[in-house]
Order: C-alpha cells, then sequence, then structure tokens
C-alpha cells in the first residue's frame, strides 16, 4: 500500500497515457516485433535525490505485466551520476512506449526531491522544511510524495485539511483578532490556526487572539529572530517568502519551526535520468 | 472554442478542485462572508510572455459563475513587470478559493511561454523552435498551447500522431534502412517519417532508405552545417539534444528547419504572477 | 458557491440518475404528454430540521432547465408538520421524474439535520456536537453539510484532514507516548494531535506527551468531569461513545469541549417530507 | 461474479476511499510501521442478518492485495451477538485504514437485511416482502442485494424496469383506464401493468383496464381482504404504504402476494458490527 | 428533458470528441480563420426516415455555444432525397470540426430507422416490431431512440430489466418448467416471464408452466398461425428469427403480437445525409 | 500489450456492461445455479474474415476471472461456415450474461474485417484500402483494429494526427494555394500536407502549392490515370468517394497510392457468429 490516495498512481499513469496513445504507437508497432525481448536500465546522469520508483515501475507494467522492473536504488536515496537506479526486462514494445511516461514522472519527482534534499541538509534537522499548495495541477499528490523522499514535511495537504488565514482572509474579516475568532468558532476542532502576518505587531495581534501557528511572511532574519525570541514553545513559527537556500541554516539557527518553500513544486527543475536498453 | 482538445479546460480544473478541495475552504468559509463581494487584479511581477487567459478565467467561473473576470492583456504578449494582465470582480469567497488554482496554471503556463519566447526570438523566424514529448502528464494540451503562445510550433501531440524512429527502434528493427522501409510499410501515408541520427553517416543512411525528416542529435554545429549542405530542400533537418539559447541563433543561421528543445515543458521555471485583492 | 466540494452535488445527482434512468422513465413517458406542465409543493409532514435545498432544485434541474424551483423555507430551519418547505413549477415529465431522487436527497439530509438539531439544543451552546467518520459511502460532504444545518460542527472530513490516535494506533506504536511522540514527529504541523483514551490514567500520559485533544471514549460522567477539573483550557476535551440525546446537557455542563455521534450519519432515520402535485 | 452490476462494488469502494484519504491517512502512516502485521476479527455485538462480506472483503483488499480476510459467517446468516463473522490477517496499515470503509458498508447493509429478515419471517413465506425505490443515492445496488440477504424480493430496479402508475401519473392522463392503456399501448411488452389504487373502486376500474398488478396505497385490512376476495389469481397484489412489522403477518394470511416497504432501504439504522484487533 | 438517460447525449459526444480530437484539428486551425463565419444544411441524398436531430444539435454546442442549429424536419419524419432537414449558422471551425461527428450520428441513427420503418409499414399496425440486445456496444440508448422514431417498439433494455428465458437457460434449469418456475420464483412481480420455444410442444409446455409471453423462434408461418390458434389473448406471442421483411405481413396478419429484429441494429447500413457549407 | 490505446477494451467492455447490466442479468440468476458449469463454442455461421479476440476473451474474464477462453482462429483468418473459433469453459452464469456482449463486439468487428478482406484482395498488394473517420463513435480504435485484420491499412486517425484540406478548407481560406500554404506553416511538420481535389486542374494547384497527398474525390478511372501519369512517385495519390468492390481493382492497376472506403466502418453488415452452450 503507497502512502498515496488509494488508486492515485495508476490515475495518473492512465491520464498519461491517453495523452500519449490515442491510438497505438505507430513507430513502435512498426519497426519493433510483437515478440521482441529487451532489457533496460535507468542511469542517473546527474547527481540527484531519487523519487518514483513505484509509478515508473506501475507505467511498464501496466502495459504489460510482464515486464520485470528490478529497484536498484531506493527512493529517497541521493546518488552519484551513472548510478543504475533500476534494471527492467521484458517486450520490447512495452518498454519503449512507456519510456517517456515513466521518465516523465521519475524526472519531476526526483527534481523535486533533490532540491528539497538540499533545503533539508541545510536545516539539518533544527526545523522542518515543507512545500506549499503552489504544486503541479494534477500531481499534487505525487510532488508532496517526492517532498518526503527530499527529507521534507508536507504542509496541508488542500483548503480542506488546514487552516491558514492570510492578509485577503484578515481583510474580508475585518482584522487578525476578528478572522482568527472567525477560525476558532468554526474550524474542525482538530484544526490548527494558522496566520499569516507581515510583521512583529501582527504576530502579537494574532498571538493575542489565540493564532496556534503563525507564518512570518517576508519577514528578515532580524524580525524573525524577535519573534522567536518572544513566542518559541507557545505557537509554531513558520517562516515563508523568498526564501533561499543561503538562508534556511540561518533561519534553523534562529529557532523557526518550520520554512515553506513553493519553489520546491513549482519550479524545480526536471533531474536527469535516462533509459539505456539492450536488446535481446 | 479553444484551440483545445474539447472539455480539456474543465477537465483539469475539476481534477486541481478535487486536489486542494475535498470538502469546502475551512479558512475562507469561516473568516468570508457568503455575500462579500471583491475586485483583484492578477500582475506580472517580472518580465514575461503570457499563458492561460482561458483557464484562469474558467476557474474563478466554475466556482461562481458571476465571477467577472477581464482579460486585460492577452496570451501571448510579453509584458513589463508590474503589468495587470486581468481584472476580476465578484464574489470574495470564489476569488480566494479559487485564486492559487488559477495562479498555478498561468504560472507554469507563462513559464513555458516566456521560456519558448526567448528560443523564438533567437532564431528570429528563421526555424521553427518546437517542443518534444518531455511534457508534465496531465498537462500535455495546455503545455502545448503555452508553447505556441511563445511563439513556438508543436512537434507530434503523441506516439500516434507522428513516426519517430530512435535509435533502440532502429537496433529493434535491425538497422536504419530496415526500420525506415518498415515504418514507410505500415504507417499512415499522412505521416511523415522521421529518424533519428548520430552522425552525418547515419544521416546518410536515412535519407537513402526515404526519410523525410532528419533529427540531428546532439550533432555540433559543424556537422548540423554539412546535413544542411548535403539535404536542404530534400528532407526536414532538425537539430535536438543540449539546444541553449546560445545556440538557438547559430543553428537558424546554419539553415536547420527545426529546433526541439525539452526544457519547455520540464524545466521552465514558474512565471511570477500575484494576485491582489480589494475588497468591496 | 456551495460550501462543499466543487462540482459535489452534480456528482452525486448523476449517480442517482445512473441508478434510477438506465434508459427512460417507461412510465412517466407512457402516460404524461411531452407538454403537460405542473405544479408541485414539498411538505413537511413530521416536525423537522431542514436540509437539502440546493440538491432537490438541482435535480429537477438536471433534467430539465425550465423547471423553477423557490425555497421557501431555508435549510437549517425547525418546522412544523404541514410546512411548505418549496414550490416547483414546470415540465410534469421532469418533476415527476426527479421526484424520488430529490426527496431520497432532502428526506435523509433533513433526517441527519433533525437529529443533530436536538443534540445541539441539549448542548445549549455550551460544547459543540460533531459528526465521525461512520458516514455513508459517497454521502460523506452531504451529511457534513446536513450536520451544520443541524447546529452541529464537523469533525475531521477525512484520515488525510486530522491526527486521531486510536487503541490500534497506540498498539502499534508501543504505547501512547510513542504513538504521539511519532505523530507529532511526522504529522503536518497544521493538525493537532488528538488521542483517545480509555480512563484517566491514560488521559495524563497523553497530556503528558503532548496531546493537543483528548477524546474519552466510553468514559462515565464521573470521570469526564475529572478530566475536566485537571485539563480544561489546555487541551481540547471530547466526549465519545455511547451518548444518548438524555447526557449531552450533562457533559455540555460538566464542561466537555466537543461531543462526537456516530448516530448521526449511520442511523438517523428519514425525515417524512413528500412532494405533491397540482396539474396545470 | 457477484450478483450486482459488473463492476459495482470497486467502483463504490473507490468513492468512499476518495472521501476518507484525499491524501494518506496521516495518523496510521506516523504510528505504524509499514511492515506491522495484524489479525482482526470482525464481531457482531447486537443480533443481526448480515450483508456485506464481498463488500468488506474487497476493502482490505483494494489497498494490498495481501490481507487475507476469510468469511465465517455468509450473507444471509442471522447471527447472535459475540459471534464472530469475518477474520483478517495482514499489514496493520491497510487493515486500519479500511477498518472504517469496510464497517460503514457491512453496518449499513446488515441493519437492511436484519430488518427485511424481521419483516420476512412475519410474512411467512406466504407473500413477498420488497423494497422500494426510497433507495441510498449510490448505494441502490447494494441495498437491493442487502434485501435479498434478509430473505426480501426486489420489486423495480428502476423507472426503466418496470412499469408503475401512480396517483400523479394518473392525473395527467386524465383517469385510471387512460393511463393504463397508454402505459399497455407504449411499455415494452415484458414488463406488467402495475396502478397505484386509493380504494376499491379504483381497484375495480384498473383491473378492467387491464392492470396486471394492483399497488393498494394506504388500504386497511378489510379493503385488502375485499380486494383479495375479488382479484386474487387474476391480478397480482401488493400491499403499500405505512406497513408496520406488526402488519405484515396479518397481510400475508388475507392473501396479499407482496408487501412493500421503503423503510428496509431508508430509515434501517445500522448493524452494530465492530473490528477487533490482535496485532502481531 | 430527451427521452434518455439523463445526461447520456453529452456523454456519447464527450466519447466521440475523445476519439476525434485528442489534441486540436490541425487542418482547420490552420486554414480557417477564429472569427469566420459559416452557413451549412444538412441534407438527405436518399430517401430516409430521420433520427438524431438532438445529437446533431448538441455535437455543434458542444464546441461553440453560439452555433445557431434549426430542425427543419423533426425525427420520425419520412423524407424524399434532397430534403433540407437542418440548418445551421455559426463559426465555421466549430461547424467543420464537428461535423463528421454530427454525421457519424445521425446516419446511423437514420440508418436504423429507415430500417424500422419499412418493417413498421409492412406491419400496419397490426403487430409491434421491436429490437433486440443486438446493440452497437455504447449506443443503446441512442439506437433504441432511432427504433421508436421508425414506428418501432423496444424490447427490454437490458439483462436488468426483462426476464427471457432462452435455451441454455431452459437446460441450465432442467427443464422448461423448471425455469419459468424459478424465474416466477424470483424474478421481481413487475416483470412477465418469457420464455423461448423451438416448436409446439414446447409452447404448450412453456404456457402450461406460467409463461406470460412465447417467444416463437425460427418457427415458420404455419407454426406461428397454431400457435396464435392456440394462445392468442392469454400469452403474448413473438415470432424471432430470420425475420424478412417479405414475412412481416403475413405474420402480423397471423395475429402475432410482436416481431423482433435484430438486423434492425446490428446491420443496418448509414443513411446517406450530408452537410453543405456557404461560407460568409 | 494490444496494439490499442491503453486500457481501450476495458473502457469498452465497461460501458457495454453498464448499459446491458444496470442491475444483475434476472433471468440467469433465477434459472442457472451459480455453481454450474458450461462449455461453450463460438462458431462462423457464414464465410467471414475474423476480429475481436481479444475483446471477446475480455468480456468472460471481466465478468469471471475463472472463465477459461481458448483461440482456435487467430484475429485475421478467413474461415469457412462452420468453423469453431473459439471454446470456453467455466461458470455458467458468466458465460450466459457475458454472451451477447462478447458477439455484439466480434460480429461487428468481424463484419468490418470480412469486407475489407474483399477490397484488399482486390487491390491485391498493388495499392493500399483504408478507412475514414466515418467510424462508430466510441467503437474507433477497435474498428481500425479490424480494418488492419481485414488486409487494409489505417488513415489518420483523427483530426490532430493527419492534415487533410477539403472544399470547405479551401473556400474558407481562401483557394487551394493558401489553404496548403497556412497548413504548411502551421502543421507539426511530421505531418504531410493532404489536400482534395475535385479535377485535374484542382489536382495541378495543389501539386504545384506543396501538397504531399492528394486526395482524388469523386473522379473517374480516365481522370484518376491522368493524375498517376503526371504525379506519381512525387506525391502521394488518394482515391476516394463511391469506391466500389468492382472498381477497386482497376484503381490499383492504374497506379493509385490509396483508396479510401467509408463503408468499411459505417455499412459493414454484422458477420455471422454464435455462441453454443454444452452444459456440464
Amino acid at each position: 500500500m503507497q502512502d498515496l490516495e488509494f488508486g492515485e498512481i495508476d490515475r495518473v499513469l492512465q491520464r498519461a497515457f491517453d495523452e500519449d496513445l490515442p491510438a497505438s504507437d505507430v513507430t513502435t508497432v512498426a519497426c519493433v516485433s510483437a515478440d521482441a525481448e529487451a532489457r533496460a536500465r535507468i542511469v542517473a546522469k546527474a547527481p540527484l535525490t531519487l523519487a518514483g520508483q513505484a509509478i515508473a515501475a506501475r507505467a511498464f507494467a501496466m502495459l504489460d505485466a510482464s515486464v520485470r522492473y528490478e529497484v536498484v536504488v531506493a527512493d529517497g536515496t541521493t546518488v552519484e551520476p551513472k548510478t543504475v537506479v533500476a534494471t527492467l526486462e521484458g517486450p520490447a514494445r512495452a518498454i519503449l512506449v512507456a519510456e517517456r511516461t515513466a521518465l516523465n514522472f521519475m524526472q519531476r519527482l526526483s527534481g523535486t526531491a533533490t532540491l528539497v534534499r538540499r533545503f533539508a541538509d541545510a536545516a539539518a534537522g533544527k526545523c522542518r522544511v515543507v512545500d506549499t499548495r503552489k504544486t503541479t495541477p494534477g500531481l499534487r499528490a505525487l510532488q508532496r510524495y517526492a517532498v518526503r523522499c527530499g527529507g521534507g514535511h508536507n504542509h496541508r495537504n488542500d483548503l480542506s485539511s488546514g487552516v491558514l488565514i492570510k492578509e485577503n482572509h484578515i481583510r474580508a474579516a475585518g482584522g487578525i483578532a476578528a478572522a482568527i475568532g472567525r477560525a476558532r468558532d468554526r474550524a474542525p476542532h482538530g484544526l490548527r490556526i494558522e496566520c499569516e502576518v507581515l510583521n512583529l505587531e501582527e504576530a502579537q495581534t494574532a498571538v493575542d487572539a489565540g493564532a496556534d501557528v503563525i507564518m512570518l511572511d517576508n519577514m528578515d532574519d532580524d524580525a524573525c529572530r524577535e519573534a522567536v525570541a518572544r513566542y518559541k514553545g507557545s505557537v509554531i513559527l513558520e517562516a515563508s517568502g523568498n526564501i533561499t537556500l543561503a538562508r534556511v541554516s540561518t533561519l534553523a539557527d534562529i529557532g523557526i519551526d518550520v520554512i515553506s518553500v513553493g519553489a520546491f513544486t513549482h519550479s524545480a527543475p526536471a533531474a536527469d535520468l535516462s533509459l539505456l536498453f539492450e536488446f535481446a
């Protein structure tokens, strides 16, 4: 049982094949005999943190259950260039047809895991690095999994599973205290009340109103340090907005609890992996 | 009628809302009154080429048909920072709930369009720049549209709508000539036969065997120049593999017909756009 | 915009019509002319708290957009027998065909709202009454909405949007403290850690380990009173298990924060509503 | 092959998991190791007639094919409290995650079967007790199966598979004779013509017009007795409306052929079943 | 409200466009300006009975809501060659893209209606001509509608909405009487019991066992005549198997009640209709 | 791995069962014991070219995985009447329930293959016979497969995977040369530009404008002969419109490259196959 919504892997793969195979693969059907067998291996061509073995394996198996896919390197492992991460053996047609789909997933997920790994390493276990809702539509579950593979944690999954009061909610509600009050009154009791603040004054208002988590939005190191001094232990402190890799270890040292980074899921470049064939 | 598969925009938006709204938006429902109205504008925060107006507009409309979304800048336009690209007016809840989803699409599509625009400008109309099948699973149709917004052209949509004989097909078929022969024999007659080659010798074999398009894979400028000298006009010449922006104008000047770039759809960073509210 | 997952009402109605109309309604098509018009009203035949106007209205509109459905009594209102809660006017065929489907939803949702209303009245605003995950498969979103119509609150929506450590998790983790520790370590930081306990000793262990919410499972009034005395204000106290209507006011008076009741969604009898026609 | 629409069990389970697992189960993933094994048993806690073994078994298998589910008591059996109805063994995570979903189905279906069993016992084989279309949207096929498990029969499945002329059809058609005439003229020849009547006079009109089945709606025992005296053998006689358990044996003795009861599917309380774990 | 399962037309059209438009129409997008307008008319090129106006109209409207489709000739009408059956006006792209899809439906449905019309005319109102379950997968609802347009009636919609005991059921049950007995015992009471028989001896057995409908399978005119003589009025008599148009009036004259013909839905040639453009 | 879009067979079968089994098969469930076993064989009752083994086999397996289906005659084989093409063995209920669905597919696909086979034989390998987009909605992939089974080739799969400029595109673009120019400018470079022409003059214009394929629409043998004389080898020549079997060998002898025939998929009568049981 995958650590994902049930059925998710098959669902995203079906969609991917719907896109790539509206009919059949004209090239492969023409050039490759139905009974040709092949071996192949998936190789990292740059340093990367791997994510996506289950979906890559399933991509081949959906096309032909007789493809044997062997995981050489587990998801979450950081590997050097030229590392063989998986080997395959089976019908050449199925391997050729699914190749791009499998890699499209694995390269993106490993791209995210690789970026997260760097941030998590910088945080050195002193604080969490987490994702945001700035995910690729249709791939949220997989991207959040990749974040975990890179040593990160997840922020709320969706709008229904977390309270995060942002500037616009505050203005609509008529102020921080009012917004927090309404949320405490109406949100399910299992959810903490998180409130975004732009400065220390707002932070104080939010804490006074009963916020459980304060998101320090685009606040500088000094302001973050002061927030830690005031609230550490009584509320959870999250830093967000323009978090560069360079700044992570400082924020971690200051005592921030959580650092959230949109780029993990919206701008991580694809990791360089390729599939090399050996025909039987 | 969008220049896309019928129903595609609604389908990808439904999926995006399925991810982001398994129940309702607990924060917005708590903090914002059902009858609150808001105005907002979508603003470019960096130079970018825009793509995604129709899907952003539809994202708000799906949640509440009374949201008025006005396109200020058409898809395909390159804008300066601080440009307002769209304005919105309507129920505050719907605008707040759909904000992230709308931006998740528009930022990614504009990211692709922006990158393509740079390559297309470098090609200066002397050759096509095209995408590949290295698309984000589930978003191929939209990404290909973004490529067109950036001034690029599309390569084949999928495995069924183009013949592209790659190294592995060649090995499976027993050589370039055999592979091309089998494809000519079996592929629909409306498809050109494209063959990937690694050097000029292979190129010659492919042309002799009747290829209509030659993909020069990872070949250097000199080899490309020689290929143009030999085959220009009789076959279509496509350069592929490690195409940097710096190299595009050279390849265009040499006389290459088509340049294909995977990064358009697998590694373009999200464009910087944000939605700013004004509450009524 | 409904306070529900986007598209949910249409989705459940489509499923309902799939069940009830695999082809067409043979009786109505035979007996009722295509141009016959009718008026009808939906009437409460017993005291009840209403829920389901939007879905009932949509049921008729999906079959024929020209049906005019007028809400007379808003969801959440408690009405006396013989109250007209809605009136309809339009094509007789559509009204006849959708009648049972509309009522199947409205009767069930009002059944839940009616039961919740009694519990919420007994709690008299001193504590929350909430639902559980013992919902009817396929109708969770609607049932949770009905709970809100009855004056109740919702517990976590699903397994992904709340941490609730039950007896079996405790045993698997090797004890209350270990389970709570693991959950604090891994769960998204926006979720409170809720732990089920069977007695005051376990409650103490859970509080010491950092639980944010304690679910007092099947504990009697005295034990609940003692838990309130010890922990009120520092953790949220939830009573669960065999909560009868008779016991609610006692628990509310004791100072319990939340009372959860499975019967709201698994055993509420359908409310008695019917649709009466007047043909034009 | 289940005695259900093909694919129905997987479809309703997928929907149930969609509701309950939009991402993963945060509690279980945190507290329970991926390799933990568990045994469990499903136990009746009150007297009940069982229904739902196949769907409960499949719920666990969908999450993890390695769960071994053993049926101890077959659907349709009436059991005493404390009876073990099934045993499970396999990965603890899958069992914990699917537990509520499996029970949500089994408790509802057994609730229906238990109620039907009582009515069927009262009818003592002298007449059929049948369900109605007052089913829970999305669960009709399963509920009708539960009715059969309880010893009942099914009425028409849907509006397309049976002719049932009700009061409103009669008014729209301009009278009982006209309605029956139109239905005989147009309905598929494999369907009997059933007509609802409110008194003996209407019954006579319906029989004269060629009805094959007469539904005696809310008619008292004496009127039912007279209808049997007049029509038994020439038409099928169905009693409907406010059928209490107490009245069933009388109606059966009188000679009524079919008794239909909406409460089987709209108001049966959930049966009391629970799942008890033993961790390995 | 169409006389079809709710949502059926949109569903089959969506599927058709999924097949025909995996991306966009490359020819139309290239050659036709987005703002070009066109008029067109759909013309019968041979004598035919029309069916499919609603689905053709919807095909264009789904692609572009601004297409105006005017029905000139109603479904069910028999027309001469060169008759204009509909006119269209609107965006040229949408009309060009949807043309083939609209015609694919209308030609097939009119093909069925045209064939049925001939049989119904031969029956001259003396008996019903009906379809079978030998329908095109995915198009059953539409084909059954076309049968009605041609003046035919429908047989059972599906395996759930009618009892038809065939030779193999008889053998499995251990004889005609046993099979009919089991069906009477278990089938919903709203369904007549139909039994296929191969000769008069079997017919007698079936009638004695309580069959409501006898299907005379591949029996000659004399045998049919004898069956009518014996059973007319007490059971419904259906003739089936190798029913040619030439034989219909004989069977109708003999007194057969129902004639069923598989060819209506499995072998009717497409009717000849085409769409002619006039560009603005 | 089938030479079809991934998942297609299961998808069309699921739809077919949705149509035919909204609940269960009342006749089979009543008459046939759950444990009854049967053997059966599928037999050709007329000369035909077979297509559809995989989908027929899957139809039975979807209902009951224990049905053993043995292919006796491979798709693409032309057989004599009375040939057994497949044998089955397994649960009688599953075989009875799936029988009609399996045959509905196999009869239609074999009908197409049989018709194509005749045309392909007449072409005698001198030219291709191909299908069109005049396919049955929802069955395009399967019908195109049947065309290949009959020895034919496929034309473009859909509007996205081929450029075919028809009369209306020409008029919208302002002439043949303009239309071809626009298509060359904008269509993906892997697609040939095909243009429909009505006479030799138009053909010359199209060739001059750079068309790669010329479709000679409704042109007589002499005009076709002249087109071959002028263009053979430099463009591909396709004949279309009113192609009778009688004319195929003439066109093939003349030197036409491709002959396209709409009737393959819109008017092929169902092939005569039946399933005969032997009960155990």
